[in-house]
């Protein structure tokens, strides 16, 4: 099943998705889903960021073959790092390039959404625990994390945390192929199968030390091929099974 | 003026504090106070963290002479971190030391409370963005901070975001002492006239990079004095014109 979240009318909406149709869900889609009855079409409403998260909660380096590519000793712990929530935009939207930045990247990743308010859950518990997948662009002012210890304002401008389209609730998100795509070439083409930490183990480890709520995102890292974008690209995160996270340069 | 806000049978509310007498606000505190007319006393209500922040934004090594003193280089911008906001509890509340932690740490600061949405604000402008100051303490789990190069997990575990006991908007945020009591003992001692950078240009800073909203948390960095908690003490964080955010350790 795929889960949109949506704007029609100036108001925000849930839906459940299936072809181009909409059905309207009453509320939220984390305690049960009931629907409203009605429908509405996919061309007729403005997809938003399908959550509206307490907390982003990214993960650095998580590929192995990336790791072993570029040299660096496989992490022992999960890199954990938080991306500002003022930074998230909703698909089709613009990524701003700051003044301050020179180099501009782009990071597809996987984003586990969480679907039920959590805390120290087992690997083995984690499925019951999660909502769905979706994509994630984790934008990188790379120039900027060079410079500085902590990451939180690199990856933490405004327009820097674009995810969507929508959840897939089937998906199994330790198998799937993922692809950055600009301006229509494959520019990062990995599959998640390579995870040196699988989607079970950040759920036991993130939420062993906090509270994870409905709607949070966990964003599992990005695999090789990151590079820089430009004014007027279009930049596509593409991940099988779930669907395609399109956002523009401004 | 103090605002706090506070939970009475089951439901929150934001009041105006005067002595023990708190005038309700009716709604949100942000645009224009608007009071119900109803009073409670505040030994009958539970207070809570004054706000519900979207971002609580935090800063490093900000105090002149402590920079100085452990022979760091003054930083030429401010090192901008930040802390899950499902770390944040009330005041009075137990902070918890985490299994894995061997050294859990104080750091008494001073947090900026943001009053209105706002993006790229000049330095000369920043004040009427303030809605006022409040006592924070940046928990910090040392010992994984040294392991961990990111700090997002070392300061964002449950329990280490306590911030209160309610927001002074009348104080001047750039000449107020400040301490950490343990246990009766005071453990910091420093005044904000020490900040590296003032309340104003930390604004200006970060708005520059991201847009704050009514409620967010901007907390501006530790004295020196840092030292570690353990279980059954209180530890006090005590700012001269706001008051005292009291807290346990479990």
């Amino acid at each position: 099943m795929k889960i949109c979240r949506f704007e029609k009318y100036e108001k925000d909406f849930y839906g459940v998705l299936d072809g181009d149709d909409i059905s309207v869900i009453a509320g939220q889609p984390y305690e049960q889903i009931s629907l409203t009855g009605e429908h509405v079409k996919l061309g007729d409403v403005r997809l938003l960021a399908p959550t509206v998260p307490k907390n982003i909660v990214a993960v650095g380096l998580n590929y192995r073959k990336h790791a072993e590519e570029i040299g660096m000793p496989l992490v022992e712990e999960p890199l954990i790092f938080s991306k500002f929530v003022s930074s998230i935009i909703n698909p089709f939207e613009k990524i701003v390039k700051p003044d301050v930045c020179k180099q501009l990247d782009y990071e597809a990743e996987l984003a586990i959404v969480i679907g039920k308010k959590c805390s120290k859950v087992k690997k083995e518990d984690a499925k019951s625990y999660i909502l769905g997948f979706t994509c994630m662009n984790d934008v990188t002012a790379r120039d900027l994390q060079d410079m500085t210890k902590q990451w939180a304002r690199c990856k933490g401008f405004d327009t820097f945390s674009p995810f969507g389209p929508w959840i897939e609730t089937e998906a199994d998100g330790d198998n799937l192929h993922l692809q950055a795509v600009l301006n229509g070439r494959v520019v990062q083409d990995d599959t998640t199968a390579d995870f040196i930490f699988d989607t079970a183990a950040l759920v036991e480890y993130i939420s062993g030390f906090m509270t994870l709520y409905p709607g949070d995102i966990i964003t599992t890292g990005t695999p090789g091929g990151i590079g820089p974008m430009k004014s007027g690209d279009e930049i596509k995160v593409v991940i099988e099974g779930i669907g395609e996270l399109v956002n523009y340069v401004k």
